[in-house]
């Protein structure tokens, strides 16, 4: 091929006040200088937008740093090696990492994982055999010590973290229970994830039918949302339930956060609250990706996309996600098929 | 001695709406039958008053089962036996137990645990060497697994399980920090228990001070209350903080509870809250009582007690210890001295 000049690039343009807008974010052009030793170029086929990405938009940090006005939007990328100055990642290897949102980006070896285009499709390891799959088995297995028969409650049902989540708890033999708005998206979740059951959290008698739902209680709720729901999932939790916090959605955008009310449950039913993020963990990734490949390989492992095309999208595709319009993982497709 | 015939009983007769007053409470006199196979009649001589015994008046179970209107009000007491139908229990025994408000209590030898009044004053058996000290133990030792050198926030300092957790970390070289409300009691969590610091919530500047107290941050945080407080610590804490959620004694008067709205740290921090009580966790009594006995001993663990005199003085002595009107345990000597 020839070698790329320039690379298009979206940079963090404004910091939002509450849901972001496409002024948040600048389509630019850049120059690829030459590589320098250890570098490699990647040509990025698909973006990965998740809700981690708008923590970083914020003035103050969070989890992670925040990203500086003018930077490279962060986000992981699968794509091809087209260039090498690293004889250990050759021309025409496959990797993931967190390449940014751009058609080429520099890196080197401790930048991007292998992946085998042979055993799934590249997007895949963007979602339920990458980062999504193993947050979600992290959470569910590390975290929460799920155990053979017991009750899990998973918000946001079917994304990319919750839709692996309930069938990961499936294989174990576990009841799972499913929040997702709108019966759309719950029949999704019933029908394609096969969870047991799905709650809207859209519909008016929400919290009655969680509760009819809930039966005798939950033992695990994998919570991805904070706010209103997570306050709802309170009572609902049996003894000793344990309570994952792998993000909370609900809150990102939200000017003045929430008040959670029923935290007196965590001492009545003596609950264990834990938050976590993926890189905290790299101990059980290899456990965790076996299990997802294997799953994968077995036709136990489904999962959706729902795929916007073209980088001069990504910034609506992002703020849809963060909106709820994506149904499974939300990639953009950078390089054109 | 000549057995008595009847005993004063305090009785559960109102159910409260907010703070109890002295309508909740009825003092009655009640016949004293003759003793069945396997009783023994323990005349009690302190009863101890408890943030738990308020949750036991809700209408709604918490932790444990609500007081019915008529029962006797639940409290531990320490006493001597003074009758017995149990062999393994002789006349002249101390023993502790869950035996109510009341002048003497008919028990069998699964309602008692023996103390030794040759070890320290029996009072002690109702708090440090009992259970407020054996709940410290295992929130800071059990739940939070506090580490040599860590940095410990303590609230309701002054109280008798804060005052005990407060120590037991200095006594593992932990920076202990307290909150306590009011100069006084501040001072007395300084000077007399030995913290590093101490922040009176009721102070007008309390979140700046205690950001100030927090340094680099705190890495357990041992909460009894609750509420706005709760809320106010979870910015301080450090990556991976433990919070062992040892009572709301905040919100268990409140009619509408608090809402926290810095739970979102808890994912940012990756921090663990988890609720616990006394009861869960009998396997480590004995290693927290001997724990604690050798540390009266060596006169690493000091105590304060509020004493009540009378029966009759129950209720208003248990009004004015959820008021906070207390420094340490909170007793009503029963058996005039």
């Amino acid at each position: 091929m020839n070698r790329p000049l320039s690379t298009r690039v979206v940079t963090f343009a404004r910091r939002p006040n509450g849901m972001p807008d496409a002024s948040c974010f600048s389509l630019e052009s850049r120059p690829l200088p030459a590589l320098g030793e250890g570098q490699v170029l990647v040509e990025n086929h698909y973006l990965s937008l998740d809700p981690y990405i708008r923590m970083r938009m914020e003035a103050k940090d969070s989890y992670a740093p925040v990203m500086a006005i003018g930077e490279t939007m962060v986000g992981r990328t699968v794509g091809q090696v087209v260039e090498t100055r690293d004889a250990a990642v050759p021309v025409g290897s496959w990797v993931v990492g967190r390449l940014g949102w751009q058609d080429y980006s520099v890196g080197t070896k401790a930048d991007v994982q292998f992946i085998h285009p042979d055993r799934a499709p590249i997007s895949a390891y963007l979602g339920s055999l990458g980062s999504t799959g193993i947050t979600a088995w992290i959470g569910l297995v590390h975290i929460a010590g799920v155990k053979q028969g017991e009750s899990v409650l998973v918000s946001a049902a079917s994304g990319a973290v919750g839709s692996v989540v309930g069938q990961l708890a499936k294989a174990r033999g576990c009841r799972v229970v499913g929040i997702a708005g709108g019966a759309r998206k719950c029949a999704v979740v019933r029908e394609r994830f096969g969870f047991d059951d799905c709650v809207d959290y859209k519909a008016p008698d929400f919290t009655e039918r969680l509760a009819e739902a809930a039966g005798s209680g939950f033992d695990v709720y994998f919570d991805n949302v904070g706010g209103p729901i997570f306050d709802a999932t309170l009572p609902l939790m049996r003894l000793f339930g344990r309570i994952p916090l792998c993000g909370l959605v609900s809150q990102y955008n939200a000017a003045e956060p929430y008040g959670v009310r029923n935290l007196r449950e965590v001492f009545n039913k003596r609950l264990t609250l834990r938050g976590f993020v993926l890189s905290d963990h790299r101990d059980v990734w290899d456990s965790a990706t076996r299990e997802l490949e294997q799953a994968y390989a077995e036709g136990r492992l489904v999962y959706e996309e729902t795929v916007t095309d073209g980088l001069d999208n990504a910034a609506q595709a992002f703020i849809s996600m963060l909106q709820g319009g994506n149904i499974g993982k939300q990639l953009v497709r950078i390089k054109a098929a």
